[in-house]
């Protein structure tokens, strides 16, 4: 039986080699490749995806699957190949499950509607979009139908995501994060002393900006000999392998934190990539564990470390030395910059959002999409309930639909579910900090001088070693001996914005 | 049959897509990968390699082509069909001749012979290379075995860069030129009045150099809308599609010529790529004639108009734009620079050397190489040979190996049967560039107000939009009516040489 299973582990990894590849060429059509070369790119990038598609569903690896559970079963189900086995076939079941002729119809719904989607949000036109919507959610509640799920249509959309979790159990972490930031907000906004943020507006030199941020990403723990930063339209994160990995970044030249936070964040994916151990490359348990624990790593840096005092006590004269004539710069310090990078100001736009308002913006979305695939609701009156739902959690109205419901591509795509992982990402960020500090209460000092070694040890050890082989829920058991919970990002953001407003 | 056509062109084109996804790893390799990434790379391009043979050579695609022969042959032979076919055959008939078994040994000791040779290289120690030149030699004396021969062995080694040519073919055309050219470049060495180059060295921002050279095969023609400029340590040109060509330069800080002459002879292979006609993209005639052909491509950019004196009468103000803080540019003209980038020299490495010398460096290894595969040549005896030889073209000899024997990589690979392709461009480059004339006996005048579009048009028409129907004898008897020669070449050469000399 090793035999068969490690002929099905041959198959994988040149899918692997295949996906890796393809990753690659999506690099350079975001980052270097010229107009013209759109065209045979697609082609190239769907030969690809047909030739891995092809692999993973032959007779050949289905009967091998097949043959392995018996085997499979006798064994420790810690050992590589239990849970190699076990992620593989979560993948495997959805894949064989849902009907070729579904995949393929709703493929060419999302083209549709994804050009439907541009072309409302330009004209900020919901109309023009609603019809594609419709088709697109009829089309994943047949999906539903075909995948099944454990008590709630919506945990079939969320076990793409976050396999292992339900709705159930992320609800009453959500709806107490609620209760909690809904007065927060408005609390911030009350008060009088409102920071300053005009210490990031200005004129801040692109090639000054890119000499900044590399020290910062490469003090932090970035490995420029295993990856490279480069410029694109939207920030992202890709890997071709954990000795090979592409973070990327969008200057703004008027605006400093825009490019500045976009990278330490994009930087926190790359350094979870740089960290899964290079012996599971090709294996199923060989990615990572889930995009909210994908995400809890950018929002570590991000958040918890990059917008803390301690990181700007260290990093606020570099950041002067790279900006010579800047005189807000020289005639400030690091606790005005940590508090102009921590201003509260409700927003229309989810991206635009700062810490303590993002989730709101996360949950709005969460509980639509609820009412969309177990509620009544009706498409027609989702801006009307969008615009009424921004006005009740963050005090403001959005004046047109482009600024409301067609601001995000996610639904134009399919990809429902996948909000709430944003969420779940910035509880875990606190989570996991909050156990290195009880490992290493050293930390905020270390940090404040310039010394990130620990804490990324103690996330190499702790999430990035455990590469595809836990959920996030059996992550977090394993490390906190407990479950997710909502009360150490509660008191975190409660504690740092009493003591900012 | 049609039917079986049409499938057999979908297994090429999902071939072709994996070749130029594979050809975006191996951009990617020399221009942006982290040190960190190449292992992981090696994997992908492996895989790749892997699968797209598997697709030529399956069951399926053999009988398939087996079966198209009868029905082929009722066609038309200049039909898109008899064309491809032809070509694919001519491929497919190589791959199936030669046993899986000798292949594989071949690549393993290609891998060791490359390794010794850039230690022997490195050490100048021929004898560190010898016994793995021979194991190279032997292996490939027994693949011209499998591959069989028109006439004399080497047929079947110049057969694989330039398919349809037989030794007996150019060995005349290479004799004529070298009892031309030996002569010349005596003639030009014992003249009194040799030109200066100094106005090539000095101090050359790399900025301007790039800015200077992006202007300048912008303005001859190549299209960047379609293609892109890149640095390496190496120029090279790169093809993923006519849509997307890829060209890279290297800029040495301190002297001119060289990158300057690198990009437009890699915008000469690149304007060639961006002309193929798309709809041939994945077909077997798809790609572009042979060898010798796309070295005439870069050669008639670089040498036959980039050397020339209407060239700079355009560029030569541009020159002095991009340098302003240049003296030497300012106090010189067109002229000067014209006689300055065409001085003659003889060296003792090939890349550096001049129009004049640089076909006699292919001479000495062209007839190297018919005494390793056809005579009774000792490789033992090679370097002295080789030193030999050096001083009776060009009236030096290399004091080492490194200087010698050892300076190119091709034989390492088991490159034999290149060189060849090398002075076949340049002949070709004249014998184009004539007929060009003949039409449109405008073009020097056109090129000194610094317009291309006249030469690059009837290029695309009699060159370029052939792709690989035709191999280079048969393109040269379809353009001029008659056969590869040496005359237009020798012609001008002599006039262009005894007119600076």
């Amino acid at each position: 039986m090793k035999e068969k299973f490690d002929r099905l582990m041959d198959i994988l990894k040149d899918a692997s080699n295949l996906g890796n590849a393809a990753a690659v060429l999506s690099w350079d059509q975001q980052t270097y490749m010229p107009p013209g070369g759109a065209e045979a790119r697609a082609e190239q990038l769907a030969t690809l995806s047909k030739i891995s598609h092809q692999m993973m569903t032959s007779e050949e690896s289905a009967k091998l699957t097949m043959d392995l559970e018996p085997w499979i079963s006798t064994l420790d189900p810690e050992s590589i190949e239990a849970l190699s086995y076990k992620r593989l076939r979560h993948e495997f079941d959805k894949m064989i499950k849902i009907p070729t002729e579904l995949i393929v119809t709703f493929a060419k719904a999302q083209g549709l509607s994804s050009n439907a989607w541009v072309k409302a949000r330009n004209e900020s036109n919901y109309e023009l979009f609603r019809p594609h919507l419709q088709e697109i959610v009829d089309l994943m509640k047949e999906m539903i139908t075909y995948l099944g799920y454990k008590k709630r249509p919506y945990d079939a959309l969320l076990d793409m995501n976050e396999p292992g979790l339900v709705t159930d159990e992320i609800l009453p972490v959500f709806q107490q994060l609620k209760d909690g930031l809904v007065p927060l907000v408005k609390y911030c906004c009350a008060k009088d002393n409102q920071p300053s943020d005009a210490i990031l507006h200005g004129d801040f030199p692109e090639k000054a900006q890119w000499d900044c941020f590399t020290e910062i990403v490469r003090t932090i723990g970035f490995d420029f000999n295993r990856g490279r930063q480069d410029a694109t339209e939207h920030p992202f994160t890709t890997s071709f392998s954990a000795n090979d990995v592409r973070i990327t970044n969008h200057i703004a030249p008027e605006f400093l934190a825009s490019g500045l936070f976009g990278i330490i964040h994009e930087a926190g994916h790359g350094m979870y990539e740089q960290g899964i151990p290079v012996e599971y490359e090709h294996l199923p348990i060989g990615g990572t564990s889930s995009a909210g624990v994908h995400e809890s790593q950018s929002l570590l840096w991000e958040n918890v470390v990059g917008r803390s005092l301690p990181f700007w006590q260290h990093f606020y004269p570099v950041l002067q030395k790279h900006f010579p004539d800047n005189r807000n710069l020289k005639n400030n310090n690091a606790e005005a910059f940590y508090r102009a990078i921590n201003k509260v100001t409700p927003s229309l736009i989810r991206i635009d959002a700062d810490e303590v308002t993002y989730n709101l913006h996360i949950f709005l979305r969460f509980e639509l999409e609820l009412e969309i695939f177990e509620g009544n609701l009706d498409l027609k009156d989702l801006p009307e309930i969008w615009n009424e739902r921004m006005y009740s959690y963050l005090g403001i109205r959005p004046r047109k639909d482009s600024e409301g419901v067609l601001q995000d591509i996610h639904w134009s795509e399919g990809m429902f579910g996948y909000f709430p992982s944003y969420t779940l990402g910035h509880v875990l960020s606190v989570q996991l900090y909050e156990l290195a500090l009880q490992e290493h209460p050293s930390i905020p000092d270390e940090i404040a001088a310039g010394q990130f070694g620990t804490l990324l040890r103690w996330l190499n050890k702790n999430v990035h070693a455990h590469a595809g082989k836990y959920d996030s829920r059996e992550l977090i058991r394993r490390i906190a001996g407990g479950e997710i919970k909502a009360e150490p990002y509660l008191n975190y953001i409660q504690k740092k914005y009493h003591a900012i407003y």
